[in-house]
């Protein structure tokens, strides 16, 4: 479950989400090193707080020194160019639904090997893709973006579960092709249609 | 110490918290994502950071499955049914202080059987007490409420003192229904009362 | 690399860190638990999650009573005598600089141990000398103060780094003075001459 495309990919979404992390940074006005604890954060920071769950310690980002590395150039680009990077939001986000679906895919299938139920696995998946930008907000002192109507965390959760599902039943591992292309794919869709996330009820109603 | 009477203690104790972290959702107009996950993470937030501490991994709460449907359930009926959730804001307040003692003593026995001393041990069970209120609070991007001068995180330490002290005399396990009553008559006198913390001396005088 | 001139070094820079925290918690107008909880998260907290990250639980501070005592001391200290204490600002700042310096080497010495490789144990001396003081800004609602611009990580990694190298190559434990002293003179420096980090370009530029 590890062969050098998902590493690939795993380092684009680790890329993409530092990317959003030290933008975020860039429009607090942070200094350099805020863009980079922010970036860092926000790329490694889901999978480092499901690596403690399950006790996998050191994280995997600590080592490997292209999880470190990847962010790191993402976030000090990022720094210097932000007013392009800002151009490119959209192609950021599209990104960022890369980085979405598999790491919640990746998160799960980890977190299930470690001997967690289904359940579990997927919730720990779901950690995986959303921790790290939840981290980010935290630290930037505003409330999570994903707490906010934007549809993000379902479609992370259907891909974890459905992965956590297929690793359970012994898939091969060509098939968890699938539950990233449903996560990234359902993102991407709510991305283009502003599909959202339901409101609590009004109180007068 | 785990009999079947606890773990419904426990249960009530995580849905409560997890009803708090719900509401606090809603009235910060979060959607259905955001009052679930600071349902989940109020309810069992705690008790997951004494486990990571005393290295008890993967932690309870990602074990059994009533630990994650209960707080489930919860935010997604205080998300639903808010009004009404919020006209119970006093029964609510009043199996938080449940929760409160449950916690507490559980935490510091844990904590004590992980090997850690007396005092360290109380301190964890504080940390269960009141760690996933805090993380609630930080996440809905406000200051904690149980810095601001409402009696809380006093009663659940001493509470957490006294059954660590059980604990190393080497308690019946019935014994430990005092340091939970302890805490749980504390903070209900507190809420009926109004007592609460010292807040710094003015600096003129 | 534990003597005993070691542990008192340590032990002021966990007072120092302390002191700043419950600082804040009183110019926040928090109450004594407030100033209790960011006073101790803000002296152990960069050690704490160290310690989580490289699998050495329970940590050293909840091994050992000093490292609980000393922060809470100073905890009570700043909550009662503040008005004292923030005439004393600028001693607690050199304080700060020195545990900065102590802590970062203590935290790469201690992460290189752990078997990390040179530069993931550089980052985790720089997670235990700035870790505190996040966690402490995170808790008080406000931006962590060292985004902000002020020269206060740099200090601390090019510290981290040096004393990684030199445990990488086996120094003599004497020479750890050497990356302590460079992270302290070069923050007392900066705080001294206003130096400050890269703030983002201007987009209009």
């Amino acid at each position: 479950m590890n062969p050098s495309w998902l590493l690939v990919l795993d380092l684009v979404g680790i890329a993409a989400f530092a990317s959003t992390g030290a933008l975020v940074a860039v429009r607090q006005q942070l200094d350099i090193f805020g863009a980079l604890v922010l970036g860092m954060v926000t790329g490694l920071g889901g999978g480092v707080l499901r690596d403690l769950l399950i006790g996998d310690v050191p994280p995997a980002a600590l080592v490997d020194w292209r999880y470190l590395a990847v962010p790191a150039a993402m976030a000090v680009l990022a720094f210097w160019f932000h007013p392009t990077m800002g151009r490119l939001e959209r192609q950021v986000l599209r990104l960022d639904a890369v980085g979405l679906g598999v790491f919640c895919v990746a998160g799960a299938v980890k977190a299930h090997e470690a001997g967690l139920a289904v359940l579990p696995a997927a919730l720990l998946g779901l950690v995986t893709a959303v921790g790290g930008g939840i981290m980010r907000d935290v630290l930037a002192d505003r409330v999570p973006a994903i707490f906010g109507g934007e549809l993000y965390a379902t479609p992370a959760f259907a891909g974890a579960l459905l992965a956590a599902v297929g690793h359970h039943v012994g898939w091969d591992p060509a098939w968890y092709v699938v539950p990233a292309a449903v996560a990234i794919g359902w993102r991407l869709l709510a991305l283009r249609l502003g599909w959202s996330a339901p409101l609590p009820p009004d109180p007068r109603s």
